[in-house]
């Protein structure tokens, strides 16, 4: 489990307002491109990890919902590298 | 071409410097987790897209670049699903 690499992707739940991609999608329209229907926002964070047991899947996820995202609006996934 | 969707990631180029990251890092290091060694952030969006010609690749493109993303700072990937 030693030098590996974690992307944490968060995004709002489903049916959470989303005013920056409404934002974004006007700003879009306003520029004169007519394709982009709907826009939904989102962060990621890639960590770069180290340790030698077999605790840091555990580690990654507590991480995740107490400092990096809002569990109450956000949802988050995690893919290992 | 039709009822695509497009994932755009953006994050800071190599070299450049990520206060956010550092702060999470930190924070993390703070928390008690000594398994995280650098944090990286970026952000994403997700664009839902319509368009029945050949060129929706081209404009998602120039979005990217005249909107989304800051290209004097920033790198940014487009992913089609």
């Amino acid at each position: 489990m030693s030098n590996k690499k974690a992307t944490v992707h968060i995004r709002l739940k489903d049916g959470v307002l989303d005013p920056q991609g409404i934002t974004i999608q006007r700003a879009i329209l306003n520029m004169g491109y007519d394709i982009v229907d709907s826009v939904r926002s989102g962060r990621f964070f890639e960590l770069e990890l180290s340790g030698d047991n077999g605790k840091v899947g555990t580690k990654v996820d507590e991480i995740c919902r107490r400092l990096l995202a809002n569990p109450v609006i956000e949802d988050f996934s995690v893919e290992y590298e």
